[in-house]
């Protein structure tokens, strides 16, 4: 029995394929955070989206040591007390996992079967990563800097510790952090207890949990996660890097909900639509909303960022519903011109397809 | 449009129909326990699993009150403050939903597609509702008690808000807890913020969360959920209203997963098999584990209750994993002799399929 027996290459489900028993263990696992959760600015704990490639590892806190070498004068090896005795810096951000909208894509690739709720926002306290790199003291020839994870799996057939890399330049920017909290407590072991790294604006696979160590190599990083995560076509193309996340509007479902279809019911009246936007690219600058599914739109009003760049933003619209069916919808727009897709391009690995979010809505008779 | 056309009647999915967009749209708000978290005797915070029927309202505590009506001598209305004056009591307790194992069953009951991950264990800290009913005074007469939460949704083309009841009898164990706090701290928004009920040894239906409302009847309550929660075998059938949790042992998955599958890898040579074992009915007092699927069974180690009733038992067994291909196999026996079916009886709701969990193992070559 060989490994890749067991783990086999990546597919997309044929035409009329429903979730496949693979993906449904996936879902039982991972969680997407219930839309209604988008009330708060700060995702409360247990909300919060995850993906977990492997098993949440355990951590002894005491025995956790962070390496930081290859390409460096002075090779570290930091403990738990040492970091959190640096000087640490906090951060309000919206991660997303990169495959949100997977699901919603036909064919679907089959994978983590996230529909729109792969998101979250917490407040990230913890070390700059620059200030630890230039404490090790980064080579003249670096080229990328690995960040290894302590879950280990196979996947697609390769065995492996999970492991990202950013290039240095992206390493040494000033809101990378080595964090060890999360809304003012320790990290939950399904968030990276002890340690994690913490990207604002990348989408979430590039914030490597249960962080062991940071590695300088002076050359590119092709590990295998950094060939899984691309937008490409076909199997055999190397795709396009996925890095920061794309901009994206999603809605508070109004009303109440049918249990089993989650669709939802209003009765006629001013409702007030609102729900959050985010970009990892350029600011969201403006959001839109649309009752018919995307034909005419209306103006929301954006909330300030409160100083939060990496952060949602709230938007709200006020809607006089009448009786009959609606699809409510909206779409970001950032200040470099991105608007959301009403169809999102294909791509084989279901990755950063922010089509607009679309909310089926029943207003019933007075 | 009435809501009885946008909410329609359970069934049952066809032989070879996937797993739906509707089903899979609540297995991605719902979220199971990531069993590797069977190794914690008390679930963490966001891994306990969560079934919401319809959205997580937002309940203000200042504003909250708890109304005791119905046929007592002394209505009361209590607020945060006062029920958590009250002397108080922790237990601890293993929940789970009544639907776990549901999407195993074939057909399958087209609803929350649990596999069979819909468990957690928490301290639960609130006033016993014994001490509430009798501040209020139960009147002779009294047969059932009945629970509202702030949740509201349409289910089955009926709009309510969520209710269960308990017996005048059942109500008045000592174990029944208004429950304000979970693992030491206030509950989470999506457990049941402020204030729930926690029925230990009971299925997770009958934790009512958000409450509100405890009302005292002098007959029989018939309300939904009372119907909804039955095993039968046809719709038009009354069927046997669901209770106490049926007895179950799960495995904490050996080795390593592959991403895709979860199938697990191990190398030759000394694996622990361990797992959590609990029941609401009698007592587990017996876990036997197979690696063969079920053929032959040997006898695990299991740990003492500590004085925790309701809460799951650890458990554990030495194997010696010799290359090739293994299954996995736990089952529990009551006190009772209650012991888990190798294929559970199918029912028309998903209920209480609480058949022996199986988890394929490749042994690699050494």
């Amino acid at each position: 029995m060989r490994l890749d027996e067991i783990s086999t290459p990546s597919r997309v489900a044929d035409a009329d394929e429903g979730v496949s028993g693979a993906e449904l263990g996936l879902a039982a696992r991972n969680h997407g955070m219930p839309l209604e959760a988008m009330r708060y600015d700060v995702t409360p704990a247990g909300l919060h989206y995850l993906l977990i490639h492997y098993d949440i590892p355990f951590v002894d806190p005491a025995a956790w040591r962070l390496t930081l070498d290859g390409l460096v004068d002075r090779p570290l090896t930091i403990d738990l007390e040492t970091l959190r005795a640096m000087p640490a810096t906090t951060v309000r951000s919206t991660m997303e996992c990169a495959g949100n909208g997977r699901a919603r894509l036909e064919p679907r690739p089959v994978s983590q079967p996230w529909l729109v709720e792969a998101v979250g926002t917490a407040e990230w306290t913890g070390v700059p990563l620059r200030d630890v790199l230039t404490a090790a003291g980064v080579r003249d020839g670096a080229v990328d800097v690995v960040f290894t994870g302590a879950d280990h799996g196979v996947e697609r057939g390769v065995e492996q510790d999970y492991q990202r890399k950013l290039t240095v330049a992206e390493a040494l920017s000033p809101d990378v952090l080595i964090a060890y909290a999360m809304n003012g407590a320790p990290l939950l072991p399904q968030h990276g207890f002890p340690v994690r790294l913490l990207v604002p604006g990348w989408y979430g696979m590039t914030n490597v949990k249960w962080l062991t160590r940071i590695e300088v190599l002076d050359h590119a990083f092709t590990g295998f996660q950094q060939k899984a995560y691309v937008v490409r076509q076909s199997a055999d193309e190397p795709g396009e890097p996925i890095t920061r996340i794309a901009p994206r509007a999603l809605v508070i479902p109004p009303g109440f909900p049918d249990f089993m279809t989650r669709g939802r019911v209003v009765r006629p009246g001013p409702v007030l639509i609102e729900g959050r936007a985010w970009s990892g690219r350029a600011p969201v600058e403006r959001v839109e909303v649309s009752v018919d599914g995307g034909e005419t739109w209306a103006e929301a009003a954006l909330a300030p960022d409160g100083g939060h760049r990496w952060a949602w933003r709230r938007w709200s619209w006020s809607w006089v519903a009448e009786p009959g069916q609606h699809l409510v919808t909206a779409r970001a727009t950032t200040s470099d011109g991105e608007v959301q897709p009403v169809d999102a391009p294909w791509n084989r690995g279901g990755f950063a397809n922010n089509a607009v979010h679309r909310i089926p809505v029943t207003c019933l008779e007075a």
